[in-house]
C-alpha cells in the first residue's frame, strides 16, 4: 500500500526531497504546501537579482508549480500555510492564504522543510521604519528590489556583516548607493576569525563602503531615515536592510510538542526523525551536529538542506541513511575577493576549550611566474597531537574555494593535517603550484608536529616587544625599509650565517618575513646552531592585515 | 659526523630536495651537479613564456644559483654534468662543460633526480630539420623564441598532442603562427579518453588550429620545410615542435649497474631508494607505483617530482616516509577551456581488465541562474561492486579542475564513489550550486551500484539502433526538432506518464535527454512502472560530442 507524505515548504530542503521521493517511489501520494506563491526558488540567487547581476526574474525559479506537479506527479499548493499540526490524529491543518480557509490533511509521514525567517527584535522605531526590509523569499526581494528601482535611494545602511548583509551592500553598491554596513561584533562574517576577516574590512572600505564595527542600532527614527547607534553616532540614510540572522520557522512544531532546542530548532536523530516518529524535518529549522567538534549546532545553509532532502527521502521510503553532521563548508564574493571556510574556527575552539594549533599561510593562487597570481590568505587549525584538521579558512580572489574544498573533503574523511602533504591535486601554472597550497599547510603542520618549527601568533607580538623581547627581521634591506614590526632588528636571511655572533643564544629570538617561509628557514638555522627560535606565523603579512 | 650528499639534477625533484636537506641538516655537506646553465627554473612555464603570456625571462627562474648557495649555503655547480657513478667507491665523475675537465667527487649518499629527455626517434630528415625543436630546458625555450622572434615564421606544425605540444600549439597559436597538430592516436591528450578528448577537439579547431588525428610522422623534407605523413599527406610549414613524449636520463644510472625498468626508468623502494642503498632517485627518472592500480608506472609531473624531493631529503636524513604512489592527477588550459584528471582513464582499465562503470555528467561550473555559468563535462570510474574510485576527468571552463583536486582527495582517502554526495562543498552561486558536481557524480554512483538505474554508453546506441533496439529520446519537442539521434522515438518527460501505452513491455527502451536527469528521472517511472529501461549516460551531449 502506498503512502501519503505531506511536506511542509517547497523551496530547498521540501523540493529536494519530494523530488527524490518520487523517484524512489512512483506510487507515494505527495503533498507539498508551500506558503508563499512559490516554491523551488534560488534563495541564495536573491541579492544579485536586486543587483541587477542576474537579470531575469524567471532565473530565480527553479521549477515551477506546473513543471514540478507534472515531471514529478505531486500534488503542491501554493499560498498554503500548514498552521497546526496534530500528531495523534496524523493530520495537519491548512489555511489556504488566498480565501482564508482552513482545511485538515491527513498523512502518514510529515516533513517538515520550513526554513527559517529573519530576526527582527523590537528596536525602537523599527516597525515605523518604511524603507527597512528583510530578504528571505520573492517577496522581499521585489519589495527591496521595487525600492531600489522606483525610490531612487541615494544611500543605504545594512545592519548585519553575515553572508547576506554582505551580499547585499555589494549589490546595493553595484546599483550606485552609497553603502553603510554595521556590524555589532568587531568583525563581518562570523564564520572566520578576526585576523582573517580584517583583510576584507580593507577590501570593502577600499571598495568606498562604510564599515562600522563593534557598534549595534539603539533606535531607527524619522521613519528610518535616520539610525541612531549605541555609541550615540547618528547615520542618515534612504534604505535599509536588515540582516543580522535567522531563526528557525517553528511555532507548528513547537505547538505540536516536538522537541526543539533551547533557540527554537527543531531536534531530530540521525535519520531526521523528529520526537515523533513519523515526523521528519531537515534544512535551516533543524539543530544539527557539529560534525568537528559532535556538539549540536544551527548552520542554515542551502547545501546542507539539500542534501538533507535527499537522505530523508531515502529513509522515509526504507532505504536508511545516517545524516553525520555539518561542518558548515560555506564560500561568500566580497567585491573582488572571496571568502571560504569549513569546520570549527578559533573562536569556536577557544569557548569549547579544545586545545589546538593555527597555521596562517599566503600563498600564490597559481605559479607566481604566471600572470595574475594573487595570494590567497589560509588558516588552518589542527591539534598538533593527532593532527586532527578542526577547520581551515581561505581570503584571496581566484582558487579560494577550491582549497577549502579540498580540506572539507579531507576532513570528511578523516584524515590529519599531515596527509595534506600528500595530495596530489592538479598542478598546471595556470591553476596552481606544484607544492599546491593545500600541500603547503601539511608541510608546515608536519613541521610543528615534529618539532622542527615553534611558531608565534601575530596578536602575541606586541606584547613580546614591549616585556623586551627580541624580534628580529629576516627580510630584505628594502623590504624591511618600506615597513617594519616596531622593536624589531634586522639581518636578512642570507646574511644570518655570518652574524651569528650579533644574536643571544639565551633568549627566545622571535623571527619574521614577509609571510613565514623565510622566518622559517631563519628558523631551521638558527636553531641548529644553538638558538632558541619562534616564527611568526603568517609573517609580516597576518601581523600587518590587522595592525597596519 | 655529518654527511656528504650529491645531488645530480638542480631542478624540480633536485632543488627541491636539496632545500629540505638543508633545513633537516644544518651541517650535512650538500653539492648539486646540473649540467645545465640554471638550476631551479619553471620547466611548466617554458611554453608561456615563448608564448609572451609569461613577460620577463627571469620570471622562470625561481632560484638562482647564487641566491640558493648562499640561502641554503650549498656547493652548487652549473655546467657540470655527471658523467659517471661508481657506487663501489662512492664517488661520481664530473664532467666541466664549460672546461671540459673531468673529476671525481665522493659522496655518502648520491641522490639522483636528472629528469628525461624528449624522445627524438630517427625519422628520415630528422637532423636535417633546421626549424625543429624539442623544448625541455631553458636553451630550448630561447632557441625556440629566438625562432619565432627572428625568423617570424608563419606556420607551424606540432608533433604530439600530449600536454607539452597542445601548450606550445596555442602560444604559438597566440603569437600570430598557424598552427597545425599532428597526433598518431585518435585523440589528443592520452590521460582521458576518447569522448572527453573529442570536446576538446572542437574546441582547438574552432580556433583555427587544424588538428591532424591518427596519422604519424613518415619522414622530413626539405630541411623541415616540408613533412610527409604516414597517409602521404604532406604540410609545408615553417617551424616544427616536436613532442611526442620523454624518455628517462638515466644512462649514468644504467651504467652504474642500478636497476631500470624495461622502459629505463630507475626502479625504487617505497623510501625511493635504488637497488644500491646509498643512492636515492625521484622525479621523471623514476618508476613510481600507479596509486590506482599498485601496478608500475612512469608518469612524469611536478607535482610528485617536488614531493619525492622532500620525502628523499626527509629519508636521507633519517626521518623514514614512505611515497605511497603516484595517481597523475594533471590540468591543462587548452585555449579557452581547461582539462583535468585524475587516476586510471577508462583505456588503462580496459587493458588493466579491470571491471568498472563510466558516468558522465554535464553539470555547471556554478548555479544556473547567476551569469557565467558553464557546463563542465565529467566522467568517472568506478568499482560498481565495491564504489573503490577507478579515476575522474573534467573538461570546461571554471572550476574545472577544483573538481578533481576534490576527487584525488576522495581517491587518496580511499572515499568511495557514494561517500562523495556527502561531501559538503563550498556553495555560493558564483562558485557551484548546492548540489556540487561532485556530489552529483556520487548521487549517480549510488544510483548506479543501488540499481536504481541501469546505463547504456554512447559507443553503444548506433549498433543497438542498427540492431532494431529501442531509443526513446524525453526531451521537449523544440529539442528533438534541434537535433536528435537517428532512430529515436519522442516523448517528452511531462507526458510520459499519459502515454505507457505507445511503450513496450517485453523490449529494453534506451532512454535519453540533453545530459542524463531528464533520461534519469523517466527511467525511474519506466521502471516503477514495469518497462525495461537503461539511460544514455551523459544524455545526447556525450554521445554528441563525438558523433555530431
Ligand atoms: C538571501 C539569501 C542568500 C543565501 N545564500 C546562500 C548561499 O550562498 N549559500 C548557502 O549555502 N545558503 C544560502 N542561503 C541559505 C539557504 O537559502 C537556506 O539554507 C536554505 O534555503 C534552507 O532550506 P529550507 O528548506 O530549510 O528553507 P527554505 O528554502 O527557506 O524553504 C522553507 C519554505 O517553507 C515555507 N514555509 C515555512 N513555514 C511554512 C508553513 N507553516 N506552511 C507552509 N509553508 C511554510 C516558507 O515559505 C519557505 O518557502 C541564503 C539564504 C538567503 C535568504
Ligand atoms: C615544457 C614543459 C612543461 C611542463 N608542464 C608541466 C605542468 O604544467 N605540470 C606538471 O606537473 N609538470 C609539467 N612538466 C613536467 C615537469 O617539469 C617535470 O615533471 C619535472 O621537472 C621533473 O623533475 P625532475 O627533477 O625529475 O627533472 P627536471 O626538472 O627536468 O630536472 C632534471 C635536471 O637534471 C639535469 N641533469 C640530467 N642529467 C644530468 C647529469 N648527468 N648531470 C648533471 N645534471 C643532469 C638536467 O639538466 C635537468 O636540469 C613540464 C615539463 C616541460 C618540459
Ligand atoms: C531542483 C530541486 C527541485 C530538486 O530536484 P532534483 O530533481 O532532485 O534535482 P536536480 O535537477 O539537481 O537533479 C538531481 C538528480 O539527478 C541525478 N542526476 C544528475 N545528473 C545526472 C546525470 N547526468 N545522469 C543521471 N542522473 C543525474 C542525480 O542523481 C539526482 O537524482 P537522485 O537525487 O535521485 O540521486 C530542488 O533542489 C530545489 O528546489 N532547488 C531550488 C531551491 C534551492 O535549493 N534553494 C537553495 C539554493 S539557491
Ligand atoms: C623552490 C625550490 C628550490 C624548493 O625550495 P623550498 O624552499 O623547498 O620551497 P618553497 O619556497 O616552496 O617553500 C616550501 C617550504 O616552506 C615552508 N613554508 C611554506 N609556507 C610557509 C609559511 N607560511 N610558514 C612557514 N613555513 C612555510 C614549507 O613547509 C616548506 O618547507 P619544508 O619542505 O621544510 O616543509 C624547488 O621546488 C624548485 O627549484 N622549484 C622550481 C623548479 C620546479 O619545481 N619546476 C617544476 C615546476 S614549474
Amino acid at each position: 500500500m502506498s503512502k501519503k507524505i505531506v511536506i511542509v515548504g517547497g523551496v530547498a530542503g521540501g523540493a529536494s526531497a519530494a523530488a527524490r521521493l518520487r523517484r524512489m517511489d512512483e506510487n507515494a501520494e505527495i503533498v507539498l504546501f508551500e506558503k508563499g506563491e512559490y516554491i523551488s526558488f534560488a534563495n541564495c540567487g536573491l541579492p544579485y537579482y536586486i543587483g541587477n547581476i542576474i537579470e531575469e526574474r524567471d532565473a530565480l525559479l527553479v521549477q515551477t508549480v506546473e513543471g514540478m506537479s507534472q515531471k514529478f506527479h505531486m500534488d503542491i499548493r501554493v499560498f498554503s500555510e500548514v498552521i497546526k499540526i496534530d500528531p495523534s490524529k496524523k493530520k495537519v491543518t491548512v489555511k489556504n492564504l488566498k480565501t482564508d480557509e482552513s482545511y485538515d490533511e491527513s498523512y502518514d509521514i510529515l516533513l517538515l522543510s520550513p526554513g527559517a525567517h529573519p530576526v527582527k527584535p523590537p528596536i525602537p522605531g523599527i516597525s515605523e521604519a518604511e524603507n527597512l526590509f528583510t530578504l528571505r523569499n520573492i517577496p522581499d526581494t521585489d519589495a527591496i528590489k521595487s525600492f531600489v528601482d522606483h525610490s531612487a535611494p541615494k544611500s543605504a545602511v545594512v545592519i548585519g556583516g553575515g553572508f547576506i548583509g554582505i551580499e547585499m551592500a555589494e549589490n546595493l553598491h553595484h546599483r550606485g548607493l552609497k553603502v553603510t554596513i554595521v556590524e555589532a561584533s568587531d568583525q563581518i562574517l562570523g564564520p572566520i576569525d578576526y585576523e582573517m576577516a580584517a583583510i576584507l574590512h580593507n577590501h570593502i572600505q577600499s571598495k568606498g563602503v562604510d564599515l562600522i564595527l563593534g557598534d549595534g542600532v539603539k533606535s531607527f527614527e524619522n521613519r528610518g531615515n535616520r539610525i541612531v547607534l549605541q555609541s550615540g553616532k547618528e547615520i542618515e540614510t534612504d534604505l535599509i536592510v536588515f540582516a543580522i540572522g535567522v531563526r528557525p520557522e517553528t511555532q507548528i512544531a513547537k505547538d505540536a510538542g516536538l522537541k526543539l532546542n533551547e533557540r527554537g530548532a527543531i531536534q531530530v536523530n540521525e535519520y531526521l526523525q523528529t520526537s515523533n516518529e513519523s515526523i521528519y524535518a531537515i534544512g535551516d529549522a533543524i539543530e544539527v551536529t557539529d560534525f568537528i567538534s559532535g556538539k549540536p549546532a544551527m548552520i542554515p545553509l542551502a547545501g546542507p538542506a539539500n542534501k538533507q532532502g535527499r537522505i530523508v527521502a531515502n529513509n522515509i521510503c526504507g532505504k536508511f541513511e545516517k545524516y553525520v553532521g555539518t561542518m558548515g563548508t560555506s564560500v561568500v564574493k566580497v567585491f573582488d575577493m572571496t571568502v571560504a571556510s569549513t569546520g570549527n574556527n578559533e573562536k569556536l575552539l577557544k569557548s569549547n576549550e579544545v586545545s589546538y594549533e593555527a597555521i596562517h599561510i599566503h600563498p600564490g593562487s597559481h605559479a607566481g611566474y604566471y600572470p595574475g597570481a594573487l595570494p590567497i590568505s589560509m588558516k588552518m587549525l589542527f591539534d598538533p597531537s593527532t593532527g586532527k584538521i578542526f577547520g581551515a579558512q581561505a581570503v584571496g580572489y581566484d582558487g579560494t574555494e577550491k582549497r577549502i574544498d579540498v580540506i572539507a573533503t579531507a576532513i570528511a574523511a578523516k584524515m590529519s593535517a599531515v596527509d595534506l602533504k600528500e595530495l596530489e591535486l592538479a598542478y598546471a601554472p595556470p591553476f596552481s603550484s606544484a607544492k599546491d597550497p593545500v600541500n603547503m599547510l601539511g608541510f608546515v603542520a608536519a613541521n610543528m608536529m615534529d618539532g622542527l618549527i615553534d611558531t608565534v601568533q601575530w596578536h602575541e607580538i606586541d606584547d613580546i616587544v614591549k616585556n623586551g623581547g627580541i624580534l628580529l627581521d629576516v627580510r630584505e634591506t628594502i623590504e624591511y625599509h618600506l615597513g617594519a614590526i616596531q622593536g624589531s632588528i634586522h639581518i636578512p636571511l642570507g646574511e644570518l650565517r655570518s652574524r651569528f655572533n650579533e644574536l643571544p643564544k639565551d633568549k627566545v629570538i622571535h623571527i619574521y618575513c614577509q609571510v613565514g617561509i623565510r622566518g622559517y628557514n631563519a628558523a631551521r638555522i638558527l636553531v641548529q646552531n644553538g638558538f632558541k627560535v619562534k616564527n611568526l606565523d603568517g609573517g609580516f603579512k597576518t601581523y600587518g592585515s590587522v595592525f597596519l
